[in-house]
C-alpha cells in the first residue's frame, strides 16, 4: 500500500503530464468514466448498502444518512453531470491577453490547470465523482479524501474513475484516494505537492481545514446571508423575497439568516412578515424594536452571528441604510446579501458598500449558486477575496501562464534605447 | 500610541469606505501625495541621511546601503511613478461578465478592491511610497511594515502620504505604519483584518513570511530561471539570449541561473558560450559532460537548486527536450524559463509542459517584468498559481463581486418550473 507522500508525489508528477493533454483526450476519459460507473453500478450500490447499514448501526443522523446514500437517482444525476461537463468548451489554453511588446516579440496570457487539487469532503460520495470530473475536465490532478462513513462507496466509485481514465490514457496516479483520518492533517502540510485545497462539509469542518492548512483553501465556512428591507421597499415584493430567501430551502448556505428592516417601514412590514413566515413554518427572533411591533421571541446578540440552517430567522430594525450596511459588514460572512427597495440610489450604495461575494437587488439570496449563475458546473462557493469569489465554476480550477514568443530579443537592446516597447494590444490567440 | 491591533482594525474599517470612493477622488489624493512629498523633500532627505549614517556606523553592506538611499533621483522616480499611475484607467468597477439569468434578472461580475493589504519590506523606502500609491489607486487600505534600518525615512515618507490623503478626504487610517519587529509576527496572524500579504525582500525573508502567515501571501522567494538551448537552436541567437539572461543585470529574480544544452549542439555551442561569458565576466560551473567540452569548474548537485544572483552560471548538458523540461520542473522555481530553438514543435512543447509563470521562446528571461509586459505599474512577481501569477499589475490588487439586479424574482418560481433560466450573455456594463 502506498503512503500518503507517495500518492501525492505521483499526483504532482501526473499533473504535469495531464496539463499537456488535449481537450479531446480529457473529454474521452470523462466518457470512459461514465461507462465504468454504469458497468459497475450494482457493485457500487452494494458497497453503498454496506456503508448505509453500518451508518444505521452506528446511529448516523437522518440528514447524514440522506447525504450518504448513492442510489439509482444519485447515479443518474452523476452521469448527467458528467455528460453536461463534456459538452462545455475546453477551459484550458484560452488566450486572455495578447500584447505586442515590440515587433516580433509577442506576449500571450494563456489559461492552464492549477496542478494538484486536494479535496476533503464529508459524506456525499457523489461529491467524489463530481469533483474528480471537474478536475479531469480542467486538466488538474486530484487527491480525494472522503469520510470513513462512506468508505466502501468511495472505494467503489474511485475504482470506476481509475479504470475509466487508465483505459483512456490519462497519466497513472492523476487521481488518488486517501482513506485514513491521519491523511487529512498530513495533506494540509503538503504544499510541495498540492496547490489548492477544496473542503466540502459543515462549517466546523471547513473552519478546521482553513485554520490548519499551509495550502491555499477555497471554500466557505459560514453562510450568514441578510435580506435588508429598505424604507422604500415594495412590501409585497419584500415578503416574497424574504420568504423565499429563508424558507425555499433552509438548510443551505445561501438561505437568509437575518432580516434587517428600516424603521420607517417596520410598522407596515413586520406584521405582514410575521403572517407570511408563520405560514411557512418559520420561527422569528426579534430585536427589542421588533418585539414591540410583533409578538416574537427575543433575539440575543449571538443571533446576529448565527447560521441557523433551519426554519429560524432573526429580525432587526435599523435606523438607516448606513446602519444596515454596517450590520451586514460586521455580522455577515461575505457570502450573499440582498436589499429590497424601489430607491435606485439606495440599492446602488448597498451593492457598492456591502463587502460580500454576492450583492443582490430585489431578488432572493437563494440565487447565489453556480448553476443558477449559468456556470454549468460548480466547484463550490468561495467567500475569500483572492483567486475566485462567490460561486466558482471551472474557472476557479485554472491558473494562467505568460508565453512570450520572440525572435532573439534581448533586454540590453531596450535598456540602451536601440529598441523600444510598443505595448500594442493584439486581440489574437496564442499560436503555440 | 496605537497598538497593532487598533491600527489594523482601523485600516479594515477604512477599506470599506475607500471601496466606495470614486476614481476621481483617489487620483486627486495621489496628486496631493506627490505635492506633500515635494513640499517635504528636504525633511525626507535629512531623515534618509540619518538612516544612512546609522547604517554606515552599523556596517550595512554596500548593496543594502544602495537600496536604503532616498535621494533626488529616487524622489524623481517616485514622483514620476505616481504621475503615471494617475493616468491609468480606474481598475475598480469594471464589469467582467454580464448575463441575463431570466428576463429582468441580470447578473454582473464587477471588479472591487481586495480590502486591506499588508506589505512587509526590507530597506528600499521608495517601495513604501510605490506600494501605498498602488493600493490607493486600486482602493485598498494598506498596512506598511518597513525595516528598522530605514526607520526615519519611512516615517518621513509616511507622514507625507498621510498628509496628502487626509487633505483630500481619504478615510482616516486607510494607511498604517508598523514599526516594531514584533509587528511582523502579529501582522501575519491578523487574517480577521488583513486580506493579503505582499513581502518584498530577500529569498530568506520572503520564505519566512510564506511559512509563518495565516493570510494569503503574494510574492516569490526564489527566481531560479533557466535558458534551454535546444538541438535546433540558432547558435548566434542562443549566445546573445544566454548572455543577456545572465549578465544584463545579474542580481535580479528574472536572471538566468542555469543553462541547459542539448547534447547534439553541445560541442558547437559550449566553447562559444564560454568565450562570450568570459567576456561578460561570468564564471561557469559545469556538469561532467560540460567539463569534458569546456574547461570550467565542476557544478555540484546543489548548484541546480541555487539562485546565485551573481555573475555565476551553472551549465548542464541534457539528452533530450523531455529531460530539459523535467530538469526545469524539478529544479526551477516556477518563475521564468526560456527555450532557444528554430523548431516550432519543440518550442510549443516546452511552453506547454514547463510549469512556470513565464515560458519564453527565443528571448531573454530578463523580459519577465510588469513594466516590460506593459502593465504600467508592478505590484511584484508571483510564483504561486492562485489569484495572480507572474508579474502582477494593479489587477493583482483586485477582487470582484457579483451584482444581481432583479425585480422581485424568487427561486421557488424556478424550482416549480413556472420560470426558467435563459443564461444569455449581455455584453454590457453593470448599471449600478
Amino acid at each position: 500500500m502506498q503512503n500518503m507522500e507517495q500518492t501525492a508525489a505521483l499526483a504532482h508528477q501526473a499533473a504535469l503530464r495531464l496539463a499537456a493533454s488535449s481537450a479531446q483526450e480529457r473529454d474521452r476519459a470523462l466518457g470512459a468514466v461514465s461507462e465504468e460507473l454504469l458497468k459497475r453500478k450494482e457493485r457500487i450500490f452494494a458497497a453503498n448498502r454496506e456503508d448505509m447499514n453500518r451508518g444505521r448501526r452506528e446511529g448516523l443522523s437522518e440528514p447524514l444518512m440522506k447525504r450518504l446514500a448513492f442510489d439509482q437517482n444519485k447515479m443518474e444525476d452523476t452521469l448527467s453531470g458528467i455528460a453536461s461537463l463534456r459538452t462545455l468548451p475546453d477551459p484550458v489554453g484560452r488566450t486572455t491577453l495578447s500584447t505586442e511588446l515590440s515587433p516580433g516579440l509577442n506576449l500571450y496570457r494563456v489559461t492552464c490547470p492549477i496542478g494538484t487539487i486536494g479535496v476533503i469532503f464529508e459524506s456525499r460520495p457523489d461529491a467524489l465523482v463530481q469533483i474528480a470530473a471537474l478536475c479531469l475536465k480542467s486538466g488538474n490532478a486530484v487527491l480525494l479524501k472522503g469520510g470513513s462513513e462512506a468508505r466502501e462507496t468511495n472505494r467503489a466509485l474511485f475504482t470506476a474513475i481509475e479504470a475509466g481514465t487508465a483505459s483512456s490514457g490519462m497519466p497513472e496516479g492523476w487521481a488518488g484516494l486517501m482513506e485514513s483520518r491521519a491523511d487529512v492533517a498530513e495533506m494540509l502540510k503538503m504544499d510541495r505537492y498540492i496547490d489548492l485545497i477544496i473542503p466540502r462539509g459543515t462549517n466546523e469542518f471547513v473552519r478546521y481545514i482553513i485554520e490548519h492548512s499551509r495550502i491555499p483553501v477555497m471554500g466557505h465556512a459560514d453562510g450568514i446571508c441578510h435580506t435588508y428591507v429598505d424604507a422604500a421597499a415594495d412590501i409585497d415584493m419584500a415578503i416574497r423575497v424574504a420568504v423565499d430567501g429563508k424558507a425555499q430551502y433552509a438548510a443551505v448556505c445561501n438561505a437568509t439568516e437575518t432580516l434587517l428592516c428600516h424603521r420607517n417601514i417596520a410598522e407596515a412590514f413586520l406584521p405582514r412578515l410575521k403572517a407570511a413566515m408563520d405560514s411557512a413554518g418559520v420561527r422569528l427572533l426579534g430585536c427589542p424594536r421588533t418585539t414591540r411591533i410583533i409578538p416574537v421571541e427575543d433575539a440575543t446578540d449571538e443571533d446576529w452571528d448565527t447560521e441557523y440552517l433551519d426554519y429560524v430567522l432573526s429580525v432587526r430594525v435599523v435606523d438607516s441604510l448606513a446602519d444596515a450596511i454596517s450590520h451586514v459588514n460586521s455580522h455577515g460572512s461575505g457570502h450573499t446579501d440582498a436589499i429590497v427597495t424601489e430607491d435606485t440610489e439606495a440599492a446602488a450604495r448597498f451593492l457598492r458598500e456591502v463587502d460580500s461575494a454576492g450583492v443582490f437587488h430585489n431578488c432572493s439570496t437563494r440565487f447565489a449558486d453556480g448553476f443558477r449563475y449559468g456556470f454549468g458546473a460548480e466547484v463550490g462557493i468561495a467567500t475569500g477575496k483572492l483567486h475566485a469569489r462567490g460561486p466558482v465554476g471551472l474557472e476557479g480550477l485554472l491558473s494562467y501562464k505568460y508565453k512570450l514568443l520572440g525572435s532573439g530579443q534581448i533586454v540590453a537592446d531596450f535598456a540602451s534605447d536601440s529598441m523600444s516597447f510598443t505595448h500594442r494590444a493584439l486581440h489574437e490567440e496564442c499560436p503555440m
